[in-house]
């Protein structure tokens, strides 16, 4: 992290908030700067001792080594546009968007002058927006980096050290491997939840009070804030709708081995299930 | 509880342990007596001092004021076959099992000496076994009781206040209501979060070291066992279905709007969802 004498999160959410914070709690010496979209954001970074707070993302972006954009997927290539003006020759720029094939192919836009390199931080919640940032958030969590193989090799590294002296486990792909990974383990998951949730609303028997834990931890993603997952949902949408197929494929089996009263396959079929969610937590 | 001077507890998983810790832990100066189909179980049964443990259900039962069947739902019959003999007249008979209509009538083969009364403590969990037993299971936890409205309403009452004793939030209803509500909020979910288990698992891409909370929370009640589940889908099997097919439109649904990028109805779908999952959880 040394490498950087000045750098700026552009976008103040979760992740942008827990970056600086993190960084912060390191005492390292560097100038931070910050920018949000929205008013409140930024008067909530205000807040944060030892980050200069600037009105557009161009100043806050302005002469920094490294550029860390943290504004919601569907805005990042305006973000871009709008900070290049300001961008120091040499500086690294990367994001923490959730999908990395459209992030990497917005990023063309950048000035040859400097490096972009995917990142993708795997440490959000449901709990969006700066007010749940904490300094600890990617302590011991996976961070994808995505190189696309033409970076300058100090870049990458320097970008791995980063992430690594926050806490991150490093995790190097291309893009379009990354997309297809966090569709199985994150995008898929969020639709079925979301797509559980409804039917269970929408169930004229549907009934509150018998709500246990099982359907709450089911769904609990479900509550997510939308307007970041559109965007996420959309721009990895080839390996959503397969995925999502595939639990829909699943749950047909499912769904025609009970109607048939058929004990056998439904006990095969939930004992795969119960194989393969136990391999998640291996000690148990 | 004091109405009952023994109390037979036959079955000794989470829910029929849990119900014996309970009741020693109160203290009340009751005979408690178990059984268990395992001679393991039995074993570790043993261990709880204070209840006597017997080698058939049918000695178990014996003399018995309340025999609360704690078997799996396909072994409850037979389990009613096997204790006929030795139930006092005048006995009530419940079960915790997580589905009703099937169990009440398989309680039609009881003797008009006795009061069956069905239960369903809403307190399972993905963990099985009395290993898993807890005295304060049942506190603060919904236990429904399904009255076919032909009770003597001394034993109805008797029953409430057993379960209220251990801490129970009490819901009355038809064995059939029961049934399409807790398909509702827990075999639908229990059925989706396994298929979208299956579906992660069954992904090329998958990779274990990308699960985060998310894809744990919203199938870790997958994990349950097989054996207690297969049973509860098939004898709830036209609700089980049904609920299924509404999750499989809500996610065709989804990943139609998904694959047409229809920005606006995927907006609406995630939003609908995001704001009945809130509403679990008023107080967020």
């Amino acid at each position: 992290m040394s490498r950087f004498n000045r750098i700026a999160v552009i976008g103040a959410g979760l992740i942008g908030g827990s970056v600086l914070l993190a960084l912060l709690r390191r005492k390292s010496g560097q100038t931070l700067t910050g920018w949000s979209h929205s008013r409140k954001s930024r008067d909530l970074l205000g807040g944060f001792t030892g980050v200069d707070v600037f009105e557009t993302a161009k100043e806050a972006a302005s002469g920094a080594d490294l550029v860390i954009i943290a504004t919601p997927v569907d805005k990042i290539k305006q973000t871009l546009l709008a900070i290049t003006p300001s961008l120091k020759p040499g500086a690294i720029v990367t994001d923490v968007g959730s999908v990395k094939a459209s992030v990497v192919q917005d990023a063309t836009i950048l000035p040859p002058t400097v490096s972009f390199i995917g990142s993708h931080p795997m440490a959000g919640s449901e709990k969006a927006g700066i007010e749940q940032a904490r300094a600890d958030l990617f302590e011991g969590r996976l961070c994808f980096i995505t190189p696309a193989g033409k970076e300058d090799p100090a870049a990458l590294s320097a970008l791995r050290d980063f992430w690594q002296g926050l806490g991150s486990i490093i995790r190097e792909c291309s893009a379009e491997q990354h997309d297809a990974i966090v569709a199985v383990t994150s995008h898929v998951p969020h639709a079925t939840a979301s797509a559980l949730m409804l039917a269970v609303a929408q169930a004229p028997q549907f009934d509150i009070t018998a709500a246990g834990s099982g359907l709450r931890d089911a769904t609990r993603i479900a509550a997510g804030e939308e307007n970041l997952w559109v965007s996420i949902l959309l721009s990895n949408a080839e390996n959503v709708v397969s995925g999502l197929s595939n639990v829909e494929k699943n749950l047909r089996a499912l769904r025609e081995a009970v109607a048939a009263g058929d004990q056998e396959k439904v006990a095969a079929l939930l004992k795969a299930a119960r194989l393969a969610r136990q391999s998640l937590d291996p000690s148990r």
